[in-house]
């Protein structure tokens, strides 16, 4: 499986919006950690590649795809907030990242987008904690819900940060997950990791 | 190709969010016209079958394909008025139909959630607009965008109305196209069908 043993990087630039998250022997990061907060596990991985395409999953205990989309729930003013504070990923610094990859119960689903919106940020100050963390969390969020029928997440957000902003990562993940905005997450995994030195 | 020859019907209770739309020289509904509003035309296809499923365009003129999601424009209050006035796909007297592939410009996708729901209700009134023609004009929305990058269109409508409601079908049509909406579509294409009996 060629894709498998390429080194694709998170290169700026990067035209395509689907992005696989291989988990296995093999990869660019190394997986410090995996724990599931809620559902069900992943099989165990040991490394990580990112592909910036579709890949077929022969060879890995995993692949998880997304795919990035337009904004959901900021607002313009919230967005300028974003752009004025955020850097990109690939810092040479952001030796660490974390994948989440998160999946939401059928009610959220059901919730209209000024329901889902009053949860999201004026119950759970999602977007604000975010910016609190920032320029040192980066962040790209992936989609998964519509990709197809049967996508076993619906979202993979993936985080790097500096090895000295590890604890701070700590601090937003937990002040999310205690938001009224987490009671609606059925399915959550943890995974760490550090990137692999001279790559 | 297996799938082609048989008679998906839009049955409710239908499980699957995905359908593919399979132009070609077979299918239950028959194409009486196709008009590109803007953007590329598709080939002429005289039947369309839709299937609930991804399915291969082997044989077929065009494959177009889209899934179900959850609601990104109305409001609690507008879904309420919606559920109370709107019937299902599938009534007898629905012989009628048409197919809109739309795709919207990269600026409507760069807007964020507030500025596009300005634009599409507080503008264009397109949820208010379409209440109008309830009952009457029965309707699904599939989404594509977010299937894969390389999508045609972002999105599927399907409607269904009796032969009688064509007319009120088209001032439908052409209310919202001269909306500021519309300003942002970049490609669409009117397919209308009529049911073939018996089926």
């Amino acid at each position: 499986m060629p894709v498998m043993g390429t080194n694709h990087t998170l290169a700026p630039g990067i035209s395509t919006r689907l992005f696989s998250f291989i988990g296995g022997s093999t990869g660019n990061w190394r997986v410090t950690r995996m724990t599931t907060i809620c559902g069900e596990p992943l099989p165990v991985a040991r490394f990580l590649n990112i592909a910036p395409a579709a890949v077929s999953g022969v060879g890995a205990a995993w692949v998880l795809r997304g795919i990035t989309s337009n904004e959901r729930y900021v607002t313009q003013e919230e967005k300028s907030e974003l752009l004025a504070k955020q850097e990109g990923l690939g810092r040479p610094a952001s030796r660490c990242a974390a994948l989440i990859p998160i999946r939401k119960s059928a009610t959220w689903w059901t919730l209209t987008q000024d329901e889902r919106r009053d949860i999201f940020e004026e119950q759970s100050a999602h977007i604000k904690t975010g910016l609190g963390f920032l320029p040192a969390i980066a962040r790209r969020l992936h989609h998964c819900r519509d990709l197809g029928p049967d996508e076993p997440y619906d979202f993979l957000t993936w985080f790097e940060y500096a090895p000295e902003d590890a604890a701070a990562f700590d601090d937003l993940a937990a002040q999310l997950r205690v938001s009224p905005e987490w009671k609606f997450v059925t399915g959550e995994v943890d995974i760490r990791l550090e990137r692999i030195s001279g790559k």
